[in-house]
C-alpha cells in the first residue's frame, strides 16, 4: 500500500487514555496494510516542566546539557506508545533521532538538520514493525551528542524522514482539522483550506500562521513531500500542502474518507481559489529612525548596526525625503522579543549615523493576505484596501510579494481588520463549526 | 591527586535543594585537586512513576522498550546535575551509558556488563571536566540500544567505571553512614564497621544486608577498586570495602577527615575483629520434602526439577534415612517469589520422584553471622547456638561457609535472635546513635 509518516504533537500524547488512542489510530493504518512510521513529541507539559526544573537550578543552562535534558521527553513518550502498540498486537519498535539518523549541526538548542540516513528505520519496516522515532532531536556527528531542533522540530522530523524514506506522505495530526481561511477564534466562519501550495503554507506561516512551522513547510517544499495536517481527534480529511493541485489524498484509511464524505469535506474539490487565507501576527513592533540624513549609505549604515544586532527584519518603508530640509525617516519592523539590543546599538550609534531621534511601537499589528491566484487576478490590493476603509482602520506600512499582501495597523484594530477583510474576498463559510466536526462548506 | 568516582542513589537527587548539595560536595572534591567522575541514578520516584505510566498501558511491556523509557530517569538527574555544578562555576559534562562506554549484554532489565570502554571520560577529565555519568545504563553493543542493569544497577556502572578508569577509590553515596555490624533498626545500638574485606561484605550482601548490591561488590572484588560506602548527609568517614587492612582512605576531603576524627570514628582502628556483623534476611521460604525414597540419584532429580524452574536454591537439609522405611525427608531454601513454579513443578512430578508430600513454609527467618576472623577462632558456632538457646530461639536449619554460619529460625523471632547474637560477640556500641553524627565506638 503506502509508506506513512505520521506526527502526533505533545497535546495528543498527553495521557494513558490518549497514547492509548493514538495507538489505536496508527495500529489500524498498519493493519490497512501501510508502512508506518512515526514522530512523536514529548507527553503533554513535560518538556515545559523540564525547563522549569533547570531553570530552578541556573540561569543559564550550557546548551548541550539543557538538550539532553529536554530529550528525555520523547523517550518517554517514544517508548510508552511502542508499548500501546505492541499491546494491540501489532509490532512496533522506538529510535531516538540518533538511531533514526537525523544527523544535525552541533547548534544545541537549535540544530538544523543536515542529513537524514534512515536504514535502521528501513530494516525495522521490512520487518513489518511501526517505527517510533523520537521528534524533535538528531545527533551531532562529531561528538555523538544529542541535540534539539528548537520551535517547530517535531513537525521537522517528520518532514525530513518522510523525505529520506521516500513516502507517500507526512501527515502532522494536530488539534484542529486542518488549516483554515483565518484563525477560527478570531473568524468563527473561517473554512478549511482543502489545498494549499508550498508557497502559499510558507507565507501563512512566516506571517504569523501557528497550525505548521516555516522550516517544517521549507523542508516539505524542497524533496515534494505531501503534508497532511489534520485531527488526531476527529480523523477528517484535513489540509493537504502540495503543489498537485488535483488528486487523491495519499495514505487515507477508507473509514476516514467515508466520514469526511458525509461531512462534505473530502473530494468536492472547488476550482482553486484566488485567496487561501488570512494570516496575522501580534509580535513585531516598529521602530522609526526620524531625521537621517538622505545620502547615498546611510540605510546600509543603518541596517548593517541592526543585522549585528542579531535581529531578522520584517518590512521596512522609507518616506520621501523632504525637500528643504535634506531629511528622512525610516521605519521597519521586527520581532519584538529581538527590539532591545537594536535599539541599544542604533543609540549608541545615533552621531555615526546622524539621526534626530528614535521612536518605538510595539501596539502594531500585521495582517497578510495570501493566496497564489492573485498573480494573475488585478484588483486585489484594491478590494483590500477597500474592505479596510469601509471597517474604518488606517494603514501604516504595506508590503508585498508575488502572493501576498501585508499591512501593519493598530494592534487593538488587527482583529476587526482580519474578519474585515476574510468577509471581503468571501471566504466565510455559512457554518460556524470550528474546530471538530468539519467546518461546514 | 587522585581519580575519585562517586556514586549518588536516588533519594541524594530527589529535588533541586538536593541536587544543589550534592553539586557542592562534587565541586569541593574537584576543587580539592582530585579528578572526579559521578554516577548518579534516577530522582526519587522518577523510575517508579514510569513503571506507572507503563502498566497503565500494558501488562506486558516489552523489554527494550521498558529499558528506553527507565533510561530516561537518569539522562533527566545527569543532566540537571552537571547545570548545577557549572553553575558553581566548576566544568561538568554528562555522558549516558553508551556514552561512557558501557557495554553490555543484549539482556534487557537486567543486562550484565562485558566491557567498558571509557575514553570520552577520560578526553573529558583530561580536559579539566567533571563527567556525571548515567547509572543503571549500558548499550547493546550489536544493535546500539540502551540496555537497564537491573537491582543495584548504578552501584554496579560506579565499580565497573572505578575499575575501567583505574580510579584511586569509589564512593557510594548512601542515606546512612557506612556498614553496620546489624541493621539499626532491629539493633539500635550497632555500630559502624571502619574496614571490612570483600568476601565478607559478599556474604553480608548475599544474606540480606541491602546497603550494597552483591554484583557491585563481585566487581570490586574483582577488579580491587576500593569501595568506600558513605553518607551523603553527614560527610563523615564511612565503611572501606578492601582487603588492605592498613593505610589512608584514598580520595578524602580535609574537612571530612577532621570532621570524622572529632566524631572518633577516622583513623582510630582497633585490631581486626573476629566478626563483621550479623545479616538477616526475610524473604526466603523453606519447601520440605517428605518420605523421599533414599536411593541414590534422587535428590539429583528432585533438584534438576527445581533448577528448571529458575530458582535459585539457598539451603539444603537431607535428614539422616529411617532404617526400617528406607524414606527420608529434604528441606531446602529459596527466595519466597521464586517458590510458586518450583512448587508446582514438584508437585507434577510427585510419581516420578515417588515422595509422600511437600511442605510450604514463608513464616522463616535467616540469620548470618558473618566474619573473616572466625577462620581462626574456634569457638564461634558453639557461642552463637548458646546465644540463640539462652535466648529461648530454635534452630530450624544450619549451613556454614568459611567466613559465614547461617541459621534458620522462625520469621517473629527473628528480630530477637539477631539482638541476642549481636550482644553475644561483643559488637554493641556504647551509644545508640544510629544514622547520623557517627555511631560512637
Amino acid at each position: 500500500m503506502a509508506l506513512i509518516v505520521q506526527k502526533y504533537g505533545g497535546s495528543s500524547v498527553s495521557d494513558a487514555t490518549s497514547i492509548r488512542r493514538v495507538a489505536r489510530r496508527i495500529a489500524q493504518t498498519r493493519l490497512a496494510g501501510n508502512d508506518v512510521v512515526v514522530v512523536v513529541s514529548a507527553m503533554g507539559d513535560t518538556t515545559d516542566e523540564l525547563i522549569d526544573l533547570a531553570n530552578e537550578l541556573t540561569q543559564a543552562p550550557p546548551t548541550r546539557e539543557m538538550d539532553i535534558l529536554l530529550t528525555a521527553g520523547e523517550r518517554i513518550s517514544m517508548s510508552l506508545l511502542a508499548m500501546a502498540i505492541d499491546a494491540l498486537g501489532v509490532r512496533a519498535k522506538s529510535f531516538t533521532g540518533q538511531q533514526a539518523g537525523v544527523i544535525t549541526d552541533a547548534e544545541y538548542g537549535k540544530a538544523k538538520i543536515i542529513d537524514v540516513t534512515p536504514s535502521r528505520i528501513q530494516r525495522s519496516l521490512e520487518k513489518g514493525s511501526v517505527a517510533i522515532v523520537a521528534g524533535f532531536q538528531g545527533v551531532n556527528q562529531e561528538t555523538n551528542d544529542v541535540t534539539t531542533l528548537g520551535r517547530g522540530g517535531s513537525d521537522t522530523t517528520a518532514v525530513a524522514l518522510a523525505a529520506a524514506l521516500g513516502a507517500d506522505v507526512c501527515e502532522i495530526y494536530t488539534d484542529v482539522d486542518g488549516i483554515f481561511t483565518a484563525d477560527p477564534r478570531i473568524v468563527p466562519t473561517a473554512r478549511r483550506v482543502t489545498r494549499i501550495t508550498y508557497n502559499e503554507m510558507l507565507e501563512m506561516a512566516a506571517n504569523g500562521a501557528k497550525v505548521l512551522a516555516l522550516r517544517c513547510v521549507e523542508y516539505g517544499r524542497r524533496y515534494g513531500v505531501p503534508i497532511h495536517v489534520r485531527s488526531s481527534y476527529s480523523g477528517l480529511v484535513g489540509t493537504l500542502v502540495t503543489d498537485d493541485t488535483h488528486g487523491d489524498i495519499p495514505g487515507l484509511l477508507p473509514e476516514d474518507a467515508e466520514k469526511s464524505n458525509q461531512h462534505g469535506t473530502a473530494e468536492d474539490e472547488m476550482e482553486a481559489p484566488i485567496i487561501s487565507g488570512v494570516a496575522h501576527d501580534r509580535t513585531e513592533a516598529k521602530i522609526t529612525v526620524v531625521g537621517l540624513p538622505d545620502v547615498p549609505g546611510t540605510a546600509a549604515t543603518l541596517f548593517e548596526i541592526v543585522a549585528s544586532s542579531g535581529a531578522n527584519i520584517d518590512m521596512i518603508v522609507q518616506n520621501v525625503s523632504a525637500a528643504q530640509t535634506g531629511l528622512t525617516d525610516i521605519s521597519f519592523t521586527l520581532p519584538a522579543a529581538d527590539a532591545p539590543p537594536v535599539i541599544e546599538a542604533l543609540t549608541k550609534a545615533r552621531s555615526d549615523i546622524g539621526f534626530d531621534e528614535l521612536l518605538f511601537d510595539d501596539q502594531i499589528g500585521k495582517l497578510s493576505l495570501v493566496g497564489a491566484g492573485m498573480k494573475s487576478s488585478p484588483g486585489v490590493s484594491a478590494r483590500l484596501f477597500a474592505a479596510l476603509r469601509d471597517a474604518g482602520i488606517n494603514i501604516e506600512m504595506i508590503t508585498t510579494s508575488e502572493i501576498r499582501i501585508s499591512v501593519v495597523t493598530r494592534a487593538e484594530e488587527l482583529d476587526s481588520a482580519v474578519r474585515a477583510v476574510h468577509t471581503a474576498f468571501n471566504l466565510d463559510s455559512a457554518a460556524e463549526a470550528v474546530v471538530y466536526g468539519g467546518t461546514g462548506r
